[in-house]
C-alpha cells in the first residue's frame, strides 16, 4: 500500500501523471491530488485545494505520510521572472519547506522532483551531455538548480530518496496563448491537427527538445521505481518546427504545413529555438525514454488533455 | 562617501575584515556592523546585535540603504549539519532575504558574499579548476552553492553586482577546539608558534588550501571594487600540515616540530585533509592573491584576532 501525493496536480504535467497513476493504483493505494483548485474528482483520490506556501495546507498534505510524492507545483518561467517574490516563495521556499517536512532518516519518502531544462541557460551550438555546464539565465531555472541541489543534499542525509528530473519541453497544451515563452510547441501541434492557420513565432529551423505530456508522466512515474537517487536530464526528440510540421503534414494531410506562417521573433527563437542535441545516456541506461519519433511525439501530443 | 554594511563582522573572517576597512575609511563614509555581538566599539561605526533572520534586524540594516555589503554571517559547516532547520534559516532564507531587500535596479549594491570551497565536496587527487565539478557532500556546501547561484541570478536581474568568493581554510583562528573540523589548521599554528605540544587529527601529508585571515581580508575588500560581478574560488597556497609545521620550525626554532603528534583521525583526513592542487589563473587575473610561501603564511596568521 502506498500513499501518493502529487503537487501541482492540475496543471498540465500534473493532470495527465494523474491520469496515468490512476491506472496503475493497486487496492489500498491512496493518492492525495493538491492544487489551488482540483478538478475532477475520483473515489481513489483525496483533493487538496491551496497554495503549498500556506502552512495550513503543507501540514495537511504532510500529516498524511505520503511514501511517494510527485512535486511539480511551480510558478512558471515567465512569470517567476517578472515577480520575483512569488517565483521565490512557491519555487523555493515552499518546496524547501515541503522537503523539509517530508525528510525521515527512519522511512525516508521517494521525491520526483519537476526540474527543468532550464537550468542550462543559454545553450551553444555543442551538442548538450552530463558535462555541460550549467548557467542558468532565468531565476526559474536558477531556482530549480538550487532545488535539484537541495534535493541531492536531502538523499545525502539519508531523508529522502529524491530524484530531480529535467523535463523538456512537454506538449500539446490545450487552448492557445498559455503564457509561456514555449507555447509556440504545443500551438503548432494543436492548431494544424485542428486545420486551423498558425502564426509561428520561431523560423520552422528553430530546434528544440520535445516530449508528450504522456511520455513525461511515463518518466516522472519510472522514476519513483528507481533504487538511486539523483538528478537527471531526460531524453527527448531533438526536432525542428518543420520537423514537426511535416510530421503533422504525414498524419493529418499534405495541406497542413501550408497553414503556418513563419513570423520569427528573435528573442523568442534565441531563448527557446536553438537547442541543440541532447545526449543523455546515462537517463537512457536507467530506463527513461522519448517519443521515439516525431509522428509519435505528435499522436501523443494530442492525446494528452 | 560609501555606507558599508558587514554581516558576521564579530566572526573570525569578519573581525579582520572589519580592521581593514577601519583602515581605509575615506571621511563620509559609514559602516555597520551586524552579529549577535558586536565587540569593540568604534566611532565610525554602527553596531546592529541581533540575528539577521529576525525580521527587524534585517530592516535595520536594509534601512541605512548600504552600497557595499560583505555577507560573512553564516552557520558553521559542523552545527549546520547537526541542525539542519538552523543552516537552512541562516545559510538559505535570511541570505535570499538580504539579497531581495537590498535588490535595487536603479543602483545596486554590490555585494561580497563569502561562500566556501565546501561547494566542491569530495575531491579526487586532479588539480582543481574551473571545470571542476561541484558536488557538495555537506548541507552547508550546498547551501553556498545554492546563494552563489542565487546572488548570480540577482546580478543577471540588474538588481545586485555581486561577487562570490570561495574561501579556503581561514588561519589563524585564536583559541582552540573552535569546532570546525578544518580546526587543526588553526590549532597547529597557534600551538606551535607558542611553543606547546599539539595533538594533530591528521597526518603530516595531510594537504588542504590555506589563507591567512588578513589575506582573506583583503580578498573581500579587492572583490569589492571589480567591475563583474560573479563566483570565483580564491588562490590558496597549496600546502601539507608537515610543510606548515616545517615552516614553523624556520620561523621559530628548530625544537618546534617536535611538538605535533600525529593521530590521523580518518574522517577528519578525509574531508579536510586531501586537498589536490588549485588552479585559480581566472581570480589571479582579477588581482587576487594568497599569502605567497608557507612562512608568509604563517607570520599573517599570527596577527589575526
Amino acid at each position: 500500500m502506498t500513499r501518493y501525493l502529487v503537487t501541482g496536480a492540475a496543471g498540465f504535467v500534473g493532470r495527465n501523471l494523474v491520469d496515468a497513476l490512476l491506472e496503475r493504483l493497486t487496492p489500498g493505494d491512496e493518492l492525495t491530488l493538491l492544487d489551488r483548485e482540483v478538478g475532477a474528482r475520483h473515489p481513489r483520490v483525496r483533493a487538496v485545494e491551496g497554495d503549498l506556501s500556506e502552512e495550513a495546507v503543507l501540514e495537511a498534505v504532510l500529516a498524511e505520510r505520503p511514501g511517494v510524492v510527485f512535486h511539480l507545483a511551480s510558478v512558471p518561467g515567465a512569470l517567476a521572472e517578472r515577480e520575483y517574490a512569488l517565483g521565490r516563495r512557491v519555487n523555493v521556499d515552499a518546496t524547501l519547506d515541503l522537503f523539509g517536512g517530508l525528510a525521515d532518516r527512519t522511512r525516508p519518502p521517494t521525491v520526483v522532483y519537476a526540474s527543468s531544462v532550464a537550468v542550462y541557460g543559454t545553450l551553444g551550438a555543442a551538442p548538450v551531455d552530463a558535462r555541460t555546464p550549467l548557467q542558468p539565465q532565468l531565476s526559474y531555472g536558477t531556482h530549480k538548480r538550487m532545488m535539484e541541489l537541495a534535493l541531492e543534499d536531502f538523499s545525502r542525509r539519508g531523508e529522502l530518496r529524491g530524484v530531480a528530473l529535467r523535463l523538456p519541453g512537454i506538449v500539446a497544451r490545450p487552448g492557445l496563448a498559455s503564457g509561456f515563452g514555449s507555447a509556440f510547441m504545443s500551438d503548432v501541434i494543436r492548431s494544424l491537427a485542428a486545420g486551423e492557420p498558425y502564426i509561428c513565432p520561431v523560423s520552422p529551423g528553430a530546434t528544440a527538445w520535445w516530449m508528450s505530456a504522456s511520455r513525461a508522466a511515463g518518466n516522472l512515474l519510472h522514476a519513483a521505481s528507481l533504487a538511486t537517487p539523483g538528478t537527471l536530464t531526460l531524453p527527448a526528440l531533438h526536432l525542428s518546427v518543420g520537423q514537426v510540421v511535416a510530421a503533422l503534414g504525414g498524419l493529418f494531410g499534405a495541406d497542413r504545413p501550408a497553414l503556418v506562417t513563419y513570423r520569427p521573433d528573435e528573442g523568442t527563437e534565441a531563448v527557446f529555438g536553438r537547442s541543440p542535441p541532447l545526449h543523455t545516456p546515462e537517463a537512457e541506461a536507467l530506463g527513461f525514454r522519448h517519443d521515439g519519433t516525431a509522428a509519435g511525439l505528435v499522436q501523443a501530443a494530442l492525446r494528452a488533455h
